[in-house]
């Protein structure tokens, strides 16, 4: 095996403890998607690069192309597969292969890693976890699951140390009719520019504008769109005064009024009509969603996504779909590579059974035995050591309990001669008391790693 | 989108409630792995191609390349990766890359896909999940490990309905010392010529070794030895009887009839010392295991490992290990694909909360909020419809109970009228009771979706 260790950027992998931190966050998240009755699929890594190809953005020049290594000449006509860039390319086409033997509206949630080949940079990563849910029907889809993801989402979030955050939703509709009834016919051209508003500033977007073709007037209502952010549906009054009208518009004025009332009441203070947000305006059909940590909000989106009105076709029938991603890697990107989230101990053992002496390592492993048959996580102690060493064993890997099994009286040992039934320890406060593996139980709170922000850590 | 969906073969995909199933199987074997307190880690899909080559067997062959499709000329230098073909190889470099951060004996769960660019066949799949414990310390390591990992995998599978199955270990340290002591000095070769012995019986064994080099007596020898397979450690005596003697052969019969004796009584009946077994013995340095279910040992082996005394090696310290792994998409081959194993439901629902009319969809999503927020995986039904159509959308996808949220008296709707307070229903008993979200909860076994034998279904 060699023996040269070489780390490669882009690839987010974790020690033992903020492993555990993952996993509470994918656990939790898992658990609320579940109780939103999201049913599980997972798919192959690999897609027809022809069905990746051509998805827009910068996804093609980023598709891992995949390939044996040891594939001959014969294979050259084998179908080119690709890793996936996202779930939801995938998502569409199981949906295509197995719509007969699904039940619409199909609800489900994904959580998997998927690969572009980009550069490294923060809260980018060439190997990322995303963890969406879509809701798909055929021919049809009822406009409240938009709001719907919505309170998922606030529900997921409000599990987990994230922050104060805030979901920015907008609708498609209301940009393309605004811009239409200002007489800007384009429109995707027109989000582009307008798009780059955090960046440029207005003056910037301006001009842009303006050598778009629009006039000094088109360009300053379009500003002026973009500025409007409300946490309540007074956004409709403040678009209604620039005085422009277009059908698309009042659609996507009250789609977007509707959610902005249904969020308010079931997930108060967590949601914001913002008609400056244009993530992927230019792939979704009406509303779109993007999340932005207030803390920190130059860090890019940590939960994306919005309405397809056909996320995929067969040729006889469409699929429209709205869903949501919660981009995993980036959220802990931040909570734990940058603000130093962790997990209250390394190992998911609540209690380590010492180990008398190798002749009774029996003993130990039926006290082990025991405990996780109550499911209690518990370890044997490795090495029959003094007890001093089995407790700094536990202690460096954050173990709570030491465990010492009964010993006859007399029997030699450190410690152990005056000891005959079986005692547990608690490191942290020091207290050992008798205890009987068929019935002591550590405090719930121990049970299992627990997330542990940096200032208790 | 593509529209054109043709499928690939030798991928696991599953419709939702057999994904269901799998995610059962993958919870109990994490659930166990955690009480057993061994950690968890993921490692990136990819490894440089140079760490992947060259591990023996046919893997090379089979390793997938990543490479971005538009990468130009000027990448052409760049470390060029893999796809990772198990999950020792990514664990091996793991340990190296961060031997000064992990605490040592490490023990770590990893359950991961891993893919191999092989023919498809049963049980054989080119994307594939493997669950796999390994424990390794730096410089030795305890022989009690190899007992404890046997006790584990028999935990795992007293929880999951697999069947009868038969833990088959064997020790090289007992064939090589027997072959040594024949004078036979081509052990590997040996042991690959004895490993047919399913495939082409005894007499092709016989000649194959003759054609090698060993005598008719020394052959002979070679298929009594393979013969031997006990329950207990009666193994000994007829190893002893065939008269053979060798250091290394007493060493290696210690350690397994110690293994023996721990399996014995941690987990009677599962585990057999096989010396026919053979899997791995020219990698492993030790025990090596492999797992068979009776009513099908052709199948291959559900789950295999063994002892390494150097897992990977930095120049200066050796990593010694002993590892096992299930291979879980194997299994699911034969319990869900084969035999149809299956879940009760195709979603994580239990209630279907029914919407008397849309004015009134916000009360139904209150009550499904206060069943959330007790641990209830609660739905709110898509549409108002009649609730003869409600109850058959809950029926069609399993989900076992409707709620009806009170009405106004009088009010209209399909059978509404007479009801004021809230309702729920048991669709497979048809009985309708009054009920209280903040307070009424499904029968545990109707909380989560629960794995069904095809006998059930």
């Amino acid at each position: 095996m060699a023996t040269k260790v070489t780390p490669i950027s882009g690839f987010q992998e974790w020690l033992p403890a903020d492993r555990i931190a993952e996993l509470i966050v994918l656990d939790t998240i898992r658990e609320v998607f579940e109780l939103h009755g999201f049913a599980s699929i997972n798919t192959r890594a690999m897609e027809t690069v022809e069905r990746l190809a051509g998805q827009g953005e910068d996804a093609d020049k980023e598709i891992y192309g995949v390939r044996r290594l040891a594939a001959g000449d014969d294979e050259a006509g084998d179908t080119s597969l690709g890793l996936h860039f996202d779930l939801t390319v995938p998502f569409a086409r199981y949906v295509l292969e197995n719509s007969g033997k699904l039940t619409f509206p199909f609800r489900r949630y994904q959580m998997q890693p998927a690969w572009r080949g980009e550069r490294p940079q923060r809260g980018r990563y060439r190997e990322f976890i995303q963890a969406d849910i879509d809701i798909v029907d055929i021919g049809s889809l009822p406009d409240h699951y938009e709001a719907e993801l919505l309170l998922v989402v606030a529900d997921v979030f409000s599990r987990l140390p994230v922050g104060d955050y805030t979901i920015h939703v907008n609708d498609r509709k209301i940009c393309e009719g605004f811009y239409r009834g200002l007489g800007i016919d384009d429109v995707t051209g027109t989000l582009r520019i307008v798009d780059k508003l955090d960046k440029i500033g207005a003056d910037g977007v301006r001009q842009l504008l303006r050598e778009a073709g629009c006039t000094e007037q088109q360009a300053a209502q379009c500003l002026a769109l973009a500025e409007i952010s409300t946490h309540d549906t007074g956004f409709v009054d403040r678009v209604r005064a620039l005085g422009v009208e277009h059908e698309l518009l009042d659609e996507g004025l009250a789609k977007l009024a509707a959610i902005i009332e249904v969020a308010g009441e079931h997930a108060p203070g967590v949601v914001v009509a913002d008609l400056r947000s244009a993530r992927g305006l230019d792939y979704y059909t009406g509303t779109v969603y993007e999340t932005l940590l207030e803390r920190d909000r130059g860090y890019g989106s940590i939960c994306s996504g919005g309405r397809y009105d056909a996320l995929a076709t067969d040729g006889k029938r469409t699929f429209p779909g709205v869903g949501i991603s919660i981009g995993v890697s980036r959220l802990l990107g931040k909570l734990i590579t940058e603000e130093g989230l962790t997990a209250s101990r390394e190992t998911p053992a609540a209690v380590l059974v010492a180990v008398n002496d190798e002749a009774s390592r029996n003993v130990s492993m039926r006290v082990a035995a025991a405990l996780r048959a109550r499911g209690i996580p518990t370890l044997v102690s490795p090495k029959a050591a003094k007890f001093g060493k089995q407790i700094q064993f536990a202690d460096r890997r954050g173990i709570p309990f030491v465990w010492f099994p009964g010993t006859d009286p007399g029997a030699s040992g450190d410690g152990a001669a005056d000891r005959v039934g079986d005692q547990v320890k608690d490191l942290r406060s020091g207290d050992q008391v008798a205890a009987d593996a068929a019935s002591w139980s550590p405090p719930v709170a121990d049970l299992r790693p627990s997330l542990v922000r940096p200032e208790q850590a």
